[in-house]
């Protein structure tokens, strides 16, 4: 298959040597699957995505949905596309037996839908969220809610979108004012606007469930008095047929610089009567239900933007390998040939930081999902918990560092392609624009560098923090004793040990009461602390390729030899930029947070 | 006036305070001007920009210019824009009084097309190239090319374009293949296929005059044989009045996700009996007659990069102070009102960043020009010798460094406004998109990295190199004597050694015949050496800003502190990771260039 979505060598490299995921395949959970299965499944979700999401990427980013007459308009490959996925039955790929699901890993669930997302971002995003508004619903809703909204959900029938975001409050969920008055039939009546809503309104399926949060009359001020809702467009009858339009509208369309085959829509709830909703889980917890399902959506947005960048590398490589022009530096002769750009220094070296930071956030985002097969599935209660706080930690590393690193390889595959890359008559342009929205939902930079080092370094009083710097200098201690990583793991321990030099000294500050001069440069702390998880993972990746050199036959030496060398790449041309940083934030420097008003 | 173009205060101190311009008038050619008549024109060119260029910027994004049955279509308010500007007169900013130009000195001339660039770069492109292509028929064409073409250009009768690149040959300039075929009339008759024209056709003006590289039947091959013609799109007869359409077709328009409002055009010339040129300067020396005016049209790059990432800080600045959002870390009150984005410390970083880079990038630029200034009209041969070495050796990192930097910068200015920074009805990701070909046009980073370390760093012989160093360290030696400045004195004078022991080891690389290696990671060098040179300017910045609060009233206590700031922000933010960069270089690491095609 003709595919420049993921490197299937790759993917089977990470699932299998690096990750072992078939390890995940002991818990009872996965009894019946083994390495066959999970790749028919993959195999699966990339012809779709190739066959049937690729072809009409550039098509809904240049014919992006409307709204006319009330409805909203959108292409017909984006029906046809969806109709084929929900026949698959991949929509529930993680979901239980019993709910009509395949039961399939974490890993290979969300891979599954990564490359959906690499293939074309717009028309995916429909799918995905609906499964996490179907998931919130399995973990959290009654009995009758999950089989009245979530079942059709993962069978494709409905689909469904998170409500969170109030104009007046962006990331400020505290301040959210939507409200849910109660009923005398135990439902509820909302009123409040929500904007962002991705997947709004569209008439891609019979229903559109929408997961909202709102407040009780009386609700605590703040987060603690928020609650979760759900809230049809079209009401459910008891016996699951359709009933009347509810009390949502669609109040416009947002226009977006990419991902532009999602509609973006601000929805009105109860302009009339009030929206019918029913509340899901306890009152006042709604925050909770959400940030529940946050690690699992978070890992989405991480993989998705490494599968931009991973499409986006694809590209470039065959365009660098098939385009001729230029000579090598020290030729003369105007009259050789011209030679293909990959023959270029500079070209090779943009090729392989695209390659370091796709397969390196590709391992990121698949760490993750490991982690929550582990920590749901583990055999003992202590596995499940070290797994459980090793997630929580390495959340908004996986979120943000990929929405940084792998964006910067898109800018460099359009620079690989020089004028062309920057025309929309190539794709790559797009890559970059789509991708430019991953280090801004599901929480900014700024909001995950908080989180980060405000929580999570120092949650259970830095026992996963600690557990993490153990592992990685297990890492070390093993890469040392193979001469060929000798030097990339000096580098790697330089970069750790000046973090973690920096995270005591920011601790003390904390400890001291300034908190707002400790967490002044928490975007640049999670930078750096993504930086030292990616080497890790890079370390990792180069030990697992040696094992391969030493039992492969000549024609995956060239996979192999790649992996070492991306390795190389990364300790030795990313990771000296960390110690520089972490010299910064050893001075706990207050530069930015001191800076005022009157001198900008 | 209301306008989020530029920080009027910012230039004059840039101007002013920084550069001194007012020793430029000086020089015999500016004897009749004073800093009054500098403002006054500059106030005019920012009022244009503000009033007629600006209110449409977002338009021509939106509605790009088509082309139906044969014509190029465009917004009425791109003519509207380019008639005021040309009634002003600002297209011959910089021409002589006889030519129906002001002699503005280089930097004033520069600013004034650089604020229509941050007002709207799409409809800046026609009257810039048209500059250009004047400047260039003034520079080496004869009398009557100059009284028939140039003026007519200067007026804005005509417009004007640059066709360098052809399709098969991207930036390898050397092998291009538009043959000019010699007529009895000592006219060329032209054939061949150039691409990415900007401004290529339109109905803007009466007359479009192409300057066209093409080869002379039996040119040398490579980049010795190329020639320089003047190709009009209408014939002009000798009268000057307007002849027959000439043999020049637009094959087609090209679509680019930024800079849209500028025609990109595939022009064919000769499809019929061949296209009527001129030989403009001596047969063969075509490149070095545009190279004469690489300099200028890089600072005109590098400019406009600033100029966008001005502008998107601006917007950015208006949002974060204007906008109510979270509140500061560690107030757990959440009935507390909100405070506005500006209030926490990582929007203050972005800012600051923002800051550091746009204004840091206008110093660059305004010395770039100011040396064109020097090279061309100061007292002595030496002076100007001295003026244009450093500014050959300057405009690399001129060209180059905003485009990173200030790109950068309409980054943050997306993520100060989060969600609705991504979204087309807030500028800052139409200032994103389009500042994203500027990193490309004019020569990519590869082409200037080669250009800096390949050959500027070692002409004649270093002699600039250390022009350059030497002025460095004269600023640090200042420096040091202030205490608020020694420590930023002294992460500069660290940055600098190590690139300068840099520079040393990659010479001697060069020396011993290994070019390839030596140049492997030219672009690094140009990205780290550009980081001091900003470093350097944002120093001297911070000398003039103690002069001024010595002398200052209150009122502008806030601007001169926002400038001692930005320099402590660069000198302890940026430039410690040049030294990360500079000891990779100083390695001469070739893991790029080893990097071989099947690892990838």
């Amino acid at each position: 298959m003709q595919q420049k979505i993921v490197s299937t060598r790759d993917l089977a490299f990470q699932l299998y040597e690096l990750h072992e995921v078939e390890k995940v395949l002991r818990f009872e959970r996965y009894q019946d699957h083994s390495r066959e299965t999970l790749q028919a499944a993959l195999d699966l979700a990339l012809k779709v995505a190739a066959e049937e999401f690729a072809p009409h990427a550039r098509l809904v980013d240049e014919e992006e949905p409307t709204f006319e007459n009330g409805r909203v308009h959108m292409r017909p490959e984006v029906h046809k596309a969806l109709d084929v996925l929900k026949s698959t039955g991949l929509m529930a790929s993680s979901q239980d037996y019993e709910r009509g699901g395949m039961q399939l890993p974490s890993a290979v669930a969300q891979m599954c839908v990564g490359m959906l997302k690499g293939a074309n971002v717009g028309t995916q995003g429909y799918a995905g969220l609906t499964i996490a508004a179907a998931n919130l619903i399995l973990a959290h809703g009654s009995d009758e809610q999950k089989s009245r909204y979530a079942e059709p959900m993962l069978a494709g029938r409905f689909f469904g979108t998170m409500c969170l975001t109030e104009p007046h409050a962006g990331s400020s969920l505290g301040d959210l004012r939507t409200r849910a008055e109660p009923q005398a039939d135990g439902s509820y009546r909302l009123f409040g606007n929500k904007i962002y809503i991705s997947g709004g309104d569209h008439e891609l399926s019979e229903n559109i469930i929408h997961m909202v949060l709102a407040r009780l009359p009386g609700a605590p001020a703040g987060v603690k008095g928020i609650s979760l809702f759900l809230v049809p467009k079209v009401l459910v009858n008891e016996d699951g047929s359709l009933g009347g339009r509810n009390d949502v509208a669609l109040a416009g369309l947002i226009h977006k610089m990419g991902y532009r085959g999602t509609t973006s829509t601000m929805l009105n709830f109860g302009e009339a009567a009030g929206a019918v909703g029913y509340l899901v889980g306890s009152p006042h917890q709604g925050l909770a239900a959400m940030f529940h399902m946050m690690n699992e959506a978070r890992i989405g947005v991480g993989l998705g933007s490494v599968m931009l960048g991973y499409t986006g590398y694809l590209h470039a490589l065959e365009y660098a390998r098939e385009r001729q022009q230029g000579r090598p530096v020290g030729e003369k002769d105007p009259e050789s040939p011209q030679v293909p750009l990959i023959r270029h220094a500079d070209i090779r070296r943009m090729l392989l930081a695209q390659k370091a930071y796709v397969e390196g956030g590709l391992a990121l985002c698949l760490q993750g999902a490991v982690l929550v097969d582990e920590k749901k599935f583990a055999e003992t209660g202590e596995q499940r918990e070290l797994a459980a706080g090793l997630l929580d930690l390495l959340t908004p590393v996986i979120k943000s560092w990929p929405s940084r690193y792998c964006l910067e390889a898109n800018s460099l595959a359009i620079q690989v392609h020089g004028g062309y890359g920057y025309t929309r008559e190539y794709p790559v342009e797009q890559f970059y624009r789509d991708n430019r929205l991953n280090p801004i939902h599901e929480g900014t930079h700024g909001i995950q560098g908080i989180d980060l080092l405000g929580r999570k370094v120092s949650m259970a009083d830095g026992r996963y923090y600690r557990e993490l710097v153990r592992r990685i200098e297990a890492t070390i201690a093993e890469a040392r004793k193979q001469e060929r990583l000798a030097s990339n793991a000096g580098l790697l321990e330089r970069s750790l040990s000046a973090m973690v030099e920096a995270t005591r000294v920011i601790n003390e500050v904390k400890a001291s009461g300034d908190k707002e001069k400790a967490l002044a440069n928490a975007t640049l702390y999670l930078d750096a602390f993504g930086q030292v998880v990616v080497g890790w993972l890079w370390v990792r990746q180069a030990l697992k390729a040696l094992v391969g050199l030493g039992g492969a036959g000549e024609q995956t030496e060239g996979f192999y030899q790649g992996k070492l060398r991306a390795c190389d790449y990364f300790c030795r041309y990313e990771l000296p930029g960390v110690v520089a940083t972490a010299e910064l934030l050893q001075s706990v420097d207050s530069t930015a947070l001191d800076m005022f008003d009157e001198a900008f």
